[in-house]
């Protein structure tokens, strides 16, 4: 890890140590007759905290443990181009930390309770900052769930909590009312009533079939909802429907242009988007922090899309002992963003263009970063070059020009990466439950350490994918180590996008060049699986990748279903070794099937029994 | 009326025709991309409309029919002294209509649906203004309702709806929470579950009878709330109460500084404090203006307190065909407010102080404004003085300098009152239900007409007060008709404060002098009272009293049970008639009670069987 997070925490311990020795840097909002409890809105108040905070050395803010309450009144409202989140004109800042250097926001175990559309923090171009102790939630949340009361052949009855989900129903539709919104139902997950899990084999497939869109809503009675349909395929009858709706505009936290911030004992309950969203920030913390249904809600859902997702960053990202559950997106995405170019106006400048719709307008170099092209259709690294400026053009194009010329070959269709802002990412002691979707998604060339987690994810537990044509998540990896984990049998119950294996190493590389690999050396090391199902392993495109001494039990919880009747797949890949594994019980498959990748690229040992195909 | 009144209309009128011909001053909300049924915040884009209606000659803005909502964000927040209401640092401001001259809104029948605290519509310092065709509703109001399920001689529970009325119980107390507020229920009225009327005997008196505070509630579940004490009033089962709460801060709408103001076709269901507040404005028209429950909501409660609440107007006053049910204080009060001298400064410079708490700060005269100066004993009008000038101390405090010197005897103790600040009032065709409190309180010299009214006020229907020693609310009366009216049997079913009879005029007058009235030329014509008890007419300190042509028809309906037992009562009364008037039924008392009154001084007719005591 370079040593950067063990340094950077100590000094992260030393504003505690200053702050609880030298008591006039503590403040409380009570001081700004803010109670908790009160139900006013808090964003004025806490703004005038923040303001005299500044004045203080190593100021440390305390919310007395409580509930407080914050509104879109008074909040300031910023332009911000948020990574993988739309595009609108300004986000509301619930509590904004902007170009302040050292301070601890300490909410004691205090309630955070949002309304309408709003990002409860905002860091910006700040350092040495630590919030903790405190729960982020909405009155009336941004996803609603439902208790299936019955189920027909023509029609399926559900039971809304009309308390946190007030709905209405228009044009024959469920469409959800809150503060300041109004949305239509538009996505649905299914979740076993005591499990928690998603239902197995809905996933992407439809837990309702498909055109479910095309029920007609009928009130019962308010709170009690018939969707006229014959659906095809039944949710089960006491089982919990999360209904998704509402647009992703708004992070819980926003970390941007920052350093050193740390965030312990939090709670993300509910937001309009994102969970925690790190971009173009370094050295980053992540101790105790949940990403969960409110356990004293009934909940069933979690944040609206990904937990941690970090786009952008350098340094060190440390993740520890966190839980992920009920979130209708990836738990951790780390990735940078990589861009199309569009025009070759000199041999040193190049128009290019962000091609994600939702990852658009940022600063994306600054002189003195180095860049990586990369030809898109073998997605090799062609060379790299030192940024000398940048300037925006609109928010979809920049002009990028650099300190030497690129090569004569690099021409529109190109991509680039931004080889600067590509972290250290350790991830550890960490609990991925059932979310929609996937575990981990990894996309950096940075050194990476996932260990000492537990997966229960519905889709793949972990993916390193990687593109330069169609969601442009730029990293391709150099150095992963994925050891001492457990992936428990729900791992790959449903199917999603990449999800090709418990482990799927997933590239899209449309021309692969023989030789040449997207991705190398990754370690997949003692580690115990539980998989029901055929695919514990799928590798594409990696040169250099180990599995080694790992445990793979046999679950019969599950009914498989995979197409694909191997345990682990290699694909284009040099320099595999599976070795010292243990397989317990009747593992599916225990073969490997090869797909362009020769025979002499693998290397096993006899004794695991595994059949090459 | 002095015509005043009817030219005003016909100007008025005027906007609507040149308003339908030259089309081009007609904008719609749509048009700044606001539809109905939204959800989202009207106020910021409803502001870029009425700056846009600046540029038009005879502006009319248009709200398409439907749901438009209002929260404080974006909303003008402005110092406002305003009267009869707390006194807070600014007032939110939702729809602000300043310094404007000429505009119509047509909301076409919409439904406006208010968020938190604040202010509906301010109209400031503008001139012929419309409002009309809209309905004003909280989503969550600050009145709640309960039902009464079930009594005991230990604990009565009562039904709540959450949805509109959520509550928490702390310290054992039942307290509602709202949007941006937190409030703790501090007062209650019973409303019968058929009639809808005020449980009788109930009033000032209290259903819950003395001490009911001290009353702990636990929740059964949520919803349904156990009240535990041992009532001295027992409610009745099936019966809902108004339950009272938070502060009166806002009102519905704010009309100051303004002239030729319309307001047609409202329906007011619910707000933070008075309902239509006008102040220091002139030529107001209200025409089928309705202060009743929301009858789309099961409700049982109009707004927080007053309906229609005119301090310190002049000119015309209509009040046309309105309705007025379920408010928690008075339908309508007109009223001065008068100050009390506390500093003689020199011989034309006086120092004086606002004496109610909740209204203070007024701009209270103007250069060239006339000022009675009252003997505040036995509130005799010792002279008069033009305004030279008027600085404000504090907001309670101001400094008042006179053209002419004012009489020696001027002292402090002596309150003077604004007399060019005094309207004509004329209430016609309107229905005053059962409402907390009276009907009518009227104070003003200028001519006052009610007529074609019915009154089913709990209390008295119609007061006539006056004091400048407690209320400071100025206004002795020269020029009252109250004819053809219907006072039906509710009235007086309840007692309040200054309550003496059916029509109850009850100046305050702590010396009265043997020859002096505080009012004068009251007629009272051609009613029909339905009594179910006996104080119809109280009458004290007036000079020209006329009681004539009345039908009085007793009611079996309620059981009588006020202690002083006569119809009509004079005291300190100077000229009175009470001839030709119809008794019907077995009407209690027949009689008349004079107290400091000389028989003289009662003119009657003996046909009527009248008793003089």
């Amino acid at each position: 890890m370079k040593g950067t997070g063990l340094k950077w925490f100590s000094s992260s311990l030393a504003i505690f140590v200053c702050a609880s020795v030298w008591g006039q840097d503590t403040l409380r909002i009570s001081d700004f007759s803010l109670m908790p409890g009160t139900r006013e809105n808090a964003v004025g108040i806490v703004q005038k905290a923040l303001a005299q905070c500044r004045e203080k050395k190593v100021p440390v803010l305390i919310f007395p443990k409580g509930r407080y309450d914050f509104w879109p009144q008074y909040a300031i409202e910023k332009e911000y181009y948020e990574s993988n989140t739309d595009v609108i004109a300004l986000r509301r800042c619930g509590i904004l930390i902007e170009d302040v250097k050292h301070l601890v926001i300490d909410g004691q175990g205090s309630e955070f309770v949002f309304h309408d559309r709003m990002q409860p923090f905002t860091v910006d171009h700040s350092e040495d900052i630590v919030i903790k102790n405190v729960s982020i939630d909405w009155e009336i949340p941004m996803t609603a769930q439902a208790e299936i009361m019955d189920v027909t052949d023509h029609y399926i009855d559900i039971a809304i909590n009309v308390l946190e989900s007030p709905y209405i129903i228009e044009e024959g539709k469920l469409t959800f009312v809150g503060e300041g919104w109004k949305s239509r139902w538009t996505g649905v997950m299914e979740f076993e009533r005591e499990t928690k899990l998603i239902a197995p084999q809905t996933g992407d497939a439809g837990c309702l079939g498909a055109d479910y869109e095309d029920y007609k809503a009928e009130q019962v009675r308010y709170g009690l909802v018939r969707l006229h349909y014959a659906f095809k395929r039944k949710p089960a009858k006491g089982n919990y429907l999360v209904l998704r709706h509402s647009d992703r505009d708004h992070a819980g936290m926003f970390i941007v242009d920052s350093k050193r911030v740390s965030i312990e004992h939090l709670n993300m309950y509910n937001n309009a988007g994102l969970g925690i969203l790190s971009q173009y920030s370094q050295d980053l913390m992540f101790k105790n922090v949940n990403s969960i249904p409110n356990p004293a809600k009934n909940r069933i859902f979690a944040g609206h899309d990904d937990g941690f997702h970090y786009s952008n960053c350098k340094g060190s990202i440390v993740v520890d002992s966190c839980r992920f559950l009920g979130l209708m997106d990836d738990p951790i995405n780390v990735h940078g963003t990589s861009v199309r170019i569009v025009e070759r106006k000199t041999n040193r400048t190049l128009v290019c263009k962000f091609m994600h719709h939702q990852s658009v307008g940022f600063i994306w170099a600054r002189a003195g970063e180095k860049v990586g092209i990369i030809e898109n259709n073998s997605m090799l690294t062609i060379g790299s070059a030192t940024v000398e400026s940048f300037k925006t053009i609109t928010p979809e194009l920049f002009e990028i020009t650099f300190q030497q010329p690129v090569p004569t070959s690099v021409a529109e269709g190109y991509a680039l990466e931004n080889l600067t802002w590509t972290p250290d990412v350790h991830i550890k002691n960490s609990f991925f439950g059932s979310n929609r979707a996937r575990g981990i998604l990894m996309s950096t060339p940075g050194r990476v350490i996932i260990e000492n987690n537990t997966f229960e994810s519905s889709g793949a537990a972990i993916l390193i994918a990687g593109d330069a044509n169609n969601w442009y998540e730029s990293g391709a990896v150099t150095d992963v180590v994925i050891r001492h984990n457990t992936f428990n049998d729900p791992c790959m119950t449903s199917m999603y996008q990449f999800c090709e294996g418990i482990i799927s190493i997933y590239p899209e590389v449309p021309k692969p060049q023989v030789g040449h690999a997207f991705h190398r050396n990754i370690r997949i090391e003692n580690n115990t699986f539980h998989p029901f199902d055929f695919p514990v392993l799928y590798a594409k495109s990696v040169d250099g990748l180990v599995f080694f001494g790992n445990t793979l039990i046999r679950s019969h919880r599950f009914y498989p279903f995979h197409t694909r009747q191997s345990t682990f797949t290699f694909e284009n890949c040099l320099n595999v070794q599976v070795t010292g594994n243990s397989f317990v019980g009747d593992v599916l498959g225990k073969n490997i099937k090869l797909i362009n990748t020769s025979r002499k690229a693998v290397k096993i040992d006899k004794k695991q029994g595994l059949v090459i195909e």
